[in-house]
Order: structure tokens, then C-alpha cells, then sequence
């Protein structure tokens, strides 16, 4: 699962049309909304309240009124149309709605597909399909992981789909996984109706907290040895997880050699805002790098992964590999596919890095 | 530019509902058409004729009819929806149509688009758009073309557009680009209409065909270095192109040491027909192998390439790389990502060759 920006969708829409230049600087993920609501106080006017520097917490009770799934779905087709990726849409079929409601956080539309199996939108926004999910939850879970050289503490901040826990469990190595959603009904239907991934909640190693995750760091100091931020959680007021401040309740969190592996945009659609948050983060973490995969379903047909160590060196290449009986429960993740996903094409390594290779 | 199965699906539509078998053993690229076709006719009982081991030869006589571009423009968007990639569809906002019309062979309609620049769209399908289609052009042109210690000779087939023309060109050694191009409509609108891909025929070393390119290759064997594949050419007639004795033409038309780079459809659509396609090559070249690009206006974000050696081997690690200034001219292609492109996800892999790396 991804999140989307969704409470910025929303208060563009409330408070007008945005610019073409804001359009284009548009991101699609939550690690960036500061950036993107900077940008559209300042085009708006300053209508919103936000302080980037404020400590880190989540609540379920700003108002926020994400967009409603069964509003996007016509002719039978489900189409996924956002400011974040303006001038193009993604288009699904729908074979049958299974649920539509809203949980504390955000709306929610369970849908079955024709071809893409049961898919999970969240205020509009495709988050899961189950043809594709496991490009997404192999990669976000196992670059870091073997990246490590004995990752024996995991946290995993959103997910609440299950998917990244179900990845992490295949690690013998690893001894506990803590996840913190804010979004119980998250977990609660991804139990329902997305099996193949809530079976992670099945592994014995796995505790859950339905808490914001920040909060939570800032009670776990010097605990963890890989944290995986995959945000299922909503709009404005979680947006304060993808902030400088959060990295460094991340950074506070890990152990030394730890290694964070979160969402990093697309390159096609929000490379000129990854550098900024790539740079940022330098100024905490020993390394900072840039990876991709794969996923049909996701705008532009991929998404990248910030993946940052403390006191370690760089993740490309992996220090452990998966045994032959790991590698045949994996449909994505190789050791070879782990190096070539940092490999970027030239305009990418530019405007990221400013550098040809 | 690619070009799809413009014919099956008008026939399809034509002759009736294919079956959900059929339809998820659809491939979008005309290279395996005939496993389509014969796919498709066993299924409906052998309406068509067809003769996959006949000469290959393509004919604008032949009757078809592609679907007409200006029928998938709904309230300002085009929505390219198909039966190669079922269940999903690309859709991009339209800012003006530019021209729409039929060539000889195919339905035509150049449209601006709002964020991607000017868009082609061949029998319903979108070929290239000014955004993107660098990634494609790059990549199946700086493959084959830097795996080569010296292209003095390369023949393009299809690629009207002119773009793979305008990569070939950065290349000094290069002393002679020939292009085969059935369909002089393209030529004559990617010029008017997409002048930063059909900047490609200004290089004084390029010779212009238009007409059938195996034709041509059985009038020049032993000639070539490098043999690119990228056909605008429509429907039924050009799909001989694709087949085993187009593959075997292209063979004969290779010098000692030369390399071929064609379609190699989209690995997350058409993964089960890449492997029959690749084993049957296999018995004619000496390497064959499988790389990919990302590029979000194809089907599913990506398509690959099958490049195949005569008498050479492997093309995954290139034997020249860019100059400074070669690179700066180019926004995708790297000599990493040229490695990159042909590491494969582990189901890939193992759909394709049958092994888990």
C-alpha cells in the first residue's frame, strides 16, 4: 500500500483550481506533502495551519473528507484521475463493489476487479491489487532487509494491509516486527477481503499497535535495526510522518547500522521533488540512495523507495542473499534485481543526484 | 513507436467476443501475432487464413479496419482501452486534436495532449508521446548499438516517427542508416507534427524505404550490423514481420557478428508468449535475451526488448560506452542501465527462462 496525499486533492478542489506550475510540482506521496502544502499556502495564501517543525503526531480529529471511491467509478470501470498525476488516469474494471464506507480515517472501496484481482482504494486512490502488490511489499521489505546484516527488529509504520509483514515474516533472522497503523479499519478489512496479504498478521513474531507511529518512536529509542514506513495512514495530519522531523524520530529509533526503506515517489512524475527530500534527509542519515520497482497499477507504472542507513554504508549491494527456499516465495525480489533497481535512467540520476551516473 | 495487433482486435470485435482464455493469452506487439492468430483461430474454429511459415511480405491491399482514433476521445480525454491488456486502461487529456485521418494502411490521429506533449495514435492504440517516448527510442536503438564494438551499417524496420533514427545518429561510427518504412503516412506526420522525433531523418547518412522490410532484406544479405525492429506498419499483412521467417530473414541479412533489437511486449502483460517467441529464436541465433524501460504512456508502464546475436555473444554488458557529450544528449540510456535493463524480476525470469536468476 501507498498513500496519497488525499487531504490536498481534497482542499485543492474545495479551494479552487491550482496552478499549471503547482500541478507540475505536484508529488503523489505523503513523505513530501510539507513541501506540497508549502507550495500551495503559498500559492493559495496561507489558508492552512501547519508547522513542519512541530513535533510529529497524528490525529484522528482534523477534519479532512477524502474523495469518495464509488463517485469514481462509471461505466463499470473504476478511474483513478488525480492532481498528482495531472493529464493522465488509470483505469480498472470492475467486476463487483464489495464494500464502500468510510473508517475513522478516510474513505474506503474494496472492489473486485476482472483482471487485477481484489483491489483497495482509499479516498480515491488505488492503494493495493493483489495482480501486482507484490512488486510494492518484496521490494520496500527486502532491500532493506538484506541490506542488513542481522536485522533482528523491525518496525513497520503503516502497512496496514498486511503485505510488508508477510514479506518480513519469510526472515528467520528476524525476531520481532512491531507495526504501528493509525487505521484499524484498514487492518480490519484488509483481514476480510485481501487475505493473500493479511496473512502476515499470522506470524507469531508480529504485535500491533493501531497508534500513530511517531508517538511510538518517541517511546522506542535506539530499538530498532530496519524501519519501513508504508503509510496506510490519512491525510493532513499524518502527513507530519514524511517530514524532516519524522526521519529523525526514524533516525532516533533505529540502532546504529540501521537501515529506513520508505516510499520515494515516482521518478517519472515527482523527480523534481525528490531531490529536496533526498537532501534533507543527507544531513541525518550516513547514506541516502534511491531505488524503483516495477507496478502496473501505481501511476506512471512505478514507484521509487528512499532507503537510508545510520552509521552503515550504501544498500545497493546486498550483504546477505535469500536461501533457495526463500527466493521460490518471492515473485519479484532477486539479488539481482535488488542492485539494478538503484541503477537510475539519466534523467533521473540528474535531477535527483546532478550527476550523469 | 510500437505497433500493436490492430488487426486481431478489429477481427476479434468482428467475429465475436473472444473467451477469457484468449483474452489473457493476448500480447499487444505484432512480433507474435501468429501465436495470437493461431491461438485465436483455434478458438473460433479457423475463420482466418494464415500461413505463418509463408515468405514474409506485407501488402496494403489486404482489406482491415483499425479503430478509429476519434471514437476514444470521451468528455476530453482519450482512453485507450484494449482487448491486449484487459481489465485496464491508459487514459490521457486531450488539449486539441491536431489531425486525424487514415494512411494507406491505418486509422491516424496526432492530438496535443495537456501534460504530455504531442501524442500519435495508430488504430486506436498511442505510439509515441513527446513526454516519454525517449525512454523507448533510447533504449532499443543505444542497446544493440553500444553491445556492438563497431556499427558501421544498421537497418531500421518500421519506426517511421523518426526517433529511432534521431538515437542511431549520435553514433560517429555509424556510416549508413537505412530505413524501411511501409507507411510514407507517418513519415510524412511525425515530420509535420513531431519534429523532435523526425529531426531524425535530417542525418545525411540516412536512406529512406518506404516499403516492405523483409522484402528489402532479401535483396541485402550480409550487409548489417545492427537491425532494429520497430514497425508503424498496420495489421494482418506487416504482422509476417514477426514471425520465425522474419526472424530468420533478419538473420540472413546480419553481417558475422551482428546484432537484432525488436518489440519484446510487456513482460507484465505478455509474459507467457515472450518464452515460446524467445525459444523459437533461440534456434537461430546464438544469444537471445530479454531487456526492458520503463515508460508510463505503454500499457502497464513498460515494454521490453528481445535482442538476439549472430555469432556474438552476450549484449547485457555493452562493449563501448557514451562520451561525456554523447551522454548529455541522452535522458535515459546509461551503460549501467544497460546492464540494469536485462535483470529481470524473479517471476519474469522465470516465465521467460525458466530459472531464478
Amino acid at each position: 500500500m501507498r498513500c496519497f496525499l488525499r487531504w490536498f486533492i481534497i482542499s485543492t478542489i474545495k479551494f479552487g483550481a491550482i496552478s499549471p506550475i503547482s500541478s507540475l510540482l505536484l508529488s503523489s506521496q505523503q513523505n513530501t506533502r510539507s513541501l506540497f502544502l508549502n507550495t500551495a499556502l503559498s500559492l493559495r495564501g496561507g489558508e492552512e495551519k501547519t508547522n513542519p517543525s512541530s513535533t510529529a503526531t497524528m490525529s484522528e480529529n482534523e477534519s479532512h473528507q477524502g474523495l469518495n471511491g464509488m463517485d469514481l467509478i462509471i461505466d463499470g470501470w473504476f478511474h483513478e484521475r488525480g492532481e498528482l498525476w495531472p493529464g493522465q488516469a488509470m483505469s480498472l474494471e470492475v467486476k463487483r463493489v464489495i464494500h464502500h464506507g468510510r473508517t475513522k480515517f478516510q474513505d474506503i472501496l474494496i472492489f473486485e476487479s476482472t483482471k487485477h484481482g481484489n483491489v483497495m482504494v482509499l479516498d480515491g486512490v488505488i492503494q493495493v491489487t493483489e495482480r501486482d502488490e507484490f512488486s510494492y511489499q518484496e521490494m520496500i521489505a527486502h532491500i532493506p532487509l538484506f541490506s542488513h546484516p542481522n536485522p533482528e527488529k523491525v518496525l513497520v509504520i503503516g502497512g496496514g494491509d498486511g503485505g510488508v509483514l508477510r514479506e518480513i515474516a519469510k526472515h528467520p533472522k528476524v525476531k520481532e516486527i512491531v507495526i504501528c497503523e493509525i487505521d484499524a479499519g484498514v487492518v480490519e478489512y484488509s483481514k476480510k477481503y485481501l487475505p493473500s496479504l493479511a496473512k502476515g498478521y499470522d506470524d507469531p513474531r508480529v504485535t500491533v499497535h493501531i497508534m500513530d507511529g511517531a508517538k511510538f518512536m518517541d517511546d522506542n529509542q535506539n530499538r530498532f535495526d530496519v524501519i519501513i514506513t508504508d503509510s496506510s495512514d490519512p491525510i493532513g495530519p499524518a502527513s507530519v510522518l514524511f517530514e524532516t522531523p519524522f526521519y529523525n524520530a526514524m533516525h532516533l529509533s533505529l540502532r546504529d547500522g540501521g537501515i529506513v526503506c520508505t516510499q520515494g515517489e515516482c521518478m517519472w512524475l515527482h523527480v523534481d521533488l525528490i531531490r529536496p527530500l533526498v537532501d534533507s534527509i543527507s544531513r541525518i542519515y550516513s547514506t541516502v540512495e534511491y531505488a524503483y520497482t516495477t507496478i502496473p497499477t501505481y501511476p506512471s507504472g512505478q514507484i521509487g523507495f528512499i532507503i537510508a542507513s545510520k552509521r552503515q554504508g550504501s544498500c545497493k549491494d546486498p550483504v546477505r542473499q535469500p536461501t533457495l527456499e526463500q527466493q521460490k516465495t518471492m515473485n519479484y525480489y532477486t539479488s539481482d534485481i535488488h542492485k539494478a533497481s538503484f541503477v537510475l535512467p539519466a534523467f533521473a540520476n540528474r535531477a535527483i543526484f546532478g550527476k550523469e551516473k
